[in-house]
């Protein structure tokens, strides 16, 4: 078996705030102090960054040292069409000409700073792409605007992940699920249009992580993994395995038997927990799902699953990791 | 605005049984009398029906009769292939080879059937195919398997229509969501498969409605409406229009406005109801509805959508609906 | 710690119907062998069966007969007022005097017939006392019909469980959740009311399964225990442990810390898959998450839970159970 | 029918900011320019404030006098709880002696403050009290010391008020449904510890409002509401009926029937639109849904009601409103 590529989000070491706490669970730490903190996790070799607002034009020598310094590599640049005002009623599908103009733009120069930090993974999460209220949202235009942009963006040649989310911000997003995600791709054309699967929303889309994987996996289009936890009711961006112990599992074994051998991304948002700790834990637990996967023996689950008897299914794994 | 042609399937008047009252809420009817029973509906002109359950090779004839006097039209047949335990564990994307091949071979026969019955709209639900359990199903094969199956009937040149539904019978369906039943009708390369949107389907996959057709139809594959109403998670199968009021209205403004001629067929399941009182009334809705657009004015309506302001929309629909 | 006393419901072994497939995912069986094949699993010592369905003045000798043969006790005895056409619109809450008294007597015939089985706990699962749509319900008169029936039926001065559950086969329930329960419980202001938790009806409602434990046992009302597994948003009623394991495990921590002594009953409801090897391994799953308490040390987790730390806890449980 | 009286939360007029956007989506109002604001709309005559973020001590008789200049009351005081560090890990169930102490303290001023603006309702909706993760609560500790700090609070006299909400800041909170408030309050033993029904989080809680209403109504404990709307998945704080228009009638009818004199308060949370229209029209709808019970007539819907024929309830409604 290959050795697994991991990797996080920063914004896992941000204040974590949310609409009650805006300010946010601690204080904000500098850019530098978190890429030093996240280099000290074992086994950690990526992280992620956001553009404009981790790195951008101005801070990108200074980061660029930094990383260099600890020895990490970018993992995934991805574009922050969310977090500012003017985005507010949509980025990407704007009908408003000069903010889509705009978001393009914004696009692009993310894409040239990624090339900048020898990253070829460009992140696209469109957080306003989407509508609150009944009779608020043109569908047929958006739609046809947001993949005229996705087109646009695809054009500079790097891998272009469209990461899906059901919800939040908006009470509904455009790309909200993997199906939606991977029409979009198919759409385009080009083949560097892909996904990044952030289980939490697939989760929250009542979609299997392991079945959403294989989708886009079979379609060439598994560009990225976004690892959390939650619910399944809301994108809580816990600890990975913190709560669905056996369909992780499920998703380990999946990844590895299509071959999938791009990074293993946290995306946790530990509002009340040490960032540090948490990532650590999430790390530990994705390279004990996988040292499991051993003890169960590949062989044995593959037999397990041509069988399809949940009864059985459950016995091995039971009698091979609980006992 | 062109006449809508309205439709119900036939097992709304079955005893519509659960899993706690297996026998049903009412006595069962002979399909001649529900055909009776629902010719007296005002402006309904369609039934639906199944195959091989409510119409066969064995019964064609009679059952011909007595559509050609009632003065009714087939509007659809849909191939049960979940309501026999034979498909327990899959139909079309079954992993036993002899299953699948009947299951293929009795959407065939029903397409004969529907032919003979003057009938072009063929609909595919696949209650078993899915999964229950982590690690019970080998994704990949499925999929491979599921689209095979799916070309196969396509080439019988009928309108294929792809019903999704994210659970029940199982608690994961393969065709789950709007996306996934498009990505399969592009996957098959044929234009003669598309979709039917069961709106309480995508109510349950959190959805709107409204954009669900919109992306069917943008592609050219918006074939047919299964119409009810539910609380958003679980197919409740209620009367239209009980619930979700405007979200309805919103539903019938972008069917007209982008132009779906098809059936507004009725999928209900009036357990505790009387199924005709149910039917007409939910018929009646969404004639009213249609006539509430006439009242507030489609102009007007697109003018508040191109603005996008849901204080003002709503505003809009109260004062010229409710008050 | 004190041994375990496991029991099951006999409908595992039903057919299983749902509504696509009434007849059922097998054939049926008698209650004799199910009753036979039951004892044949190891550490089982209980049975929970229906009345009238299952047991009834009838065959109450015979049925007694075979549960001493084989060594069982009977676990609970249930009342059904779903499961009978009669009862559609409610049972002990109906508006209709007749069928409410009727109700009435049912439970108490079915408490006479537990007495006559040695069993002192009386389940109570209203299946059919809710409502459908808005404006169907009277609610405050219902609600006061509802607990006069409930104390009525606690008269008889056996344990009367009343089983919660959010929805189905009713698209609302008036015994919703936890909260409303003990409610109930309480204004009946009788010590014999309590409450069955059905963990999979608790996680439907978002509750956490331990919680809902220890706010019912704070009140001296947990009962009984009906142990399942589900995705969270229905009652899928799968093999115990199949999901959640962790919540599982925190589940029988706080049952054992807070002195539960009652069945550890199962009520599954195997569709697809054979339901003694279903039950079999949900004992099994039972039995196996007790022991990885003891791996773990209870002692252990109680200072993780006083320091509440999630990382520091999940590297607890991982390096004990996982590793 | 007695007049209603409408009042608003004055966090409609906040920036708004959620965990993507923490600065919010528009510029920070000052509370007297909220308070002018709120003055021009129409038949609204309370406003809702929190205490300390608010009115405080220090800003007391300056806030005083802008209500008095404006005419309107103060409709209620609530206690944040939520939007500091401090309370990050609970607040009156906090395990911390000094934590939890502060939180009574806070309380305390709070209603001290309430009582100099002349109000004798006090909010407690407590965001931080609840958990995240398994393992992570002591529930029995946790519950005890709620209960206890609600007693505490009571003693002061004021009606006080427990807001219950399943979710959010916390993935659990405590008092998360109707059922769990109403416990809480029956074990203080007091008749002034009533509910809050903050009607979104009923929605997401999957209760019917209405039946909430009656339940608390019922015990003489319904002493206030949070109006809004939402997709019964989340708490989206949208305009009044902008989505739920039938069942808001429902609840309507029911706070009438069941003589309901408190306010009609909005709780809304206008991210992206203009908060004085979104309020403006959240009054007026509430305001319109009152007219429409005259049109219907409240006694048709009491026989409808009383009949509990789903058809006929609905031909009556669509008759009468949408026609």
């Amino acid at each position: 078996m290959k050795e697994k590529k991991f990797s996080l989000g920063v914004w896992a070491f941000s204040p974590c705030g949310d609409r009650f706490l805006t300010i946010g669970y601690r204080p904000e730490m500098s850019l530098e102090k978190v890429i030093r903190e996240v280099a000290t996790i074992d086994d950690l070799s990526g992280v992620e960054v956001g553009y404009p607002g981790d790195v951008n034009e101005n801070n990108l020598d200074y980061f660029r040292e930094i990383i260099k310094e600890t020895g990490l590599v970018v993992s995934m640049v991805g574009v922050d069409l969310t977090g500012d005002r003017k985005w507010q009623n949509g980025s990407l599908s704007s009908t408003n000409p000069e903010i889509r103009k705009e978001a393009v733009e914004t696009c692009r120069s993310g894409i040239e700073v990624a090339k900048q930090l020898g990253c070829d993974l460009f992140n696209i999460w469109l957080g306003q792409d989407g509508y609150d209220y009944p009779f608020q949202s043109n569908y047929p235009k958006a739609w046809d605007l947001l993949v005229d942009s996705i087109k646009e963006v695809a054009k500079t040649g790097v891998k272009v992940c469209l990461e899906y989310k059901p919800k939040e911000p908006r009470t509904h997003s455009y790309i909200a699920t993997v199906g939606k995600a991977l029409l979009i791709a198919h759409e385009t054309g080009k083949s560097n249009v892909g996904v990044t699967i952030d289980v939490g929303h697939a989760l929250a889309a009542y979609e299997s992580m392991a079945e959403s994987a294989v989708l886009c996996m079979r379609d060439g289009r598994l560009f990225h993994l976004h690892l959390n936890d939650n619910y399944r009711l809301w994108d809580d961006d816990m600890i990975v395995g913190s709560v669905h112990t056996i369909e992780y599992l499920e998703l380990i074994y999946w990844l590895e038997k299509i071959g999938y051998d791009g990074w293993y991304s946290l995306d946790i948002y530990p509002y009340r927990e040490n960032p540090l700790e948490a990532s650590r834990e999430s790390i530990e637990m994705l390279k004990t799902l996988s040292k499991l996967l051993d003890k169960i023996g590949r062989k044995n689950l593959e037999k397990a699953i041509e069988e399809g008897n949940p009864a059985k299914i459950q016995k091995l794994l039971r009698e091979k990791i609980l006992q």
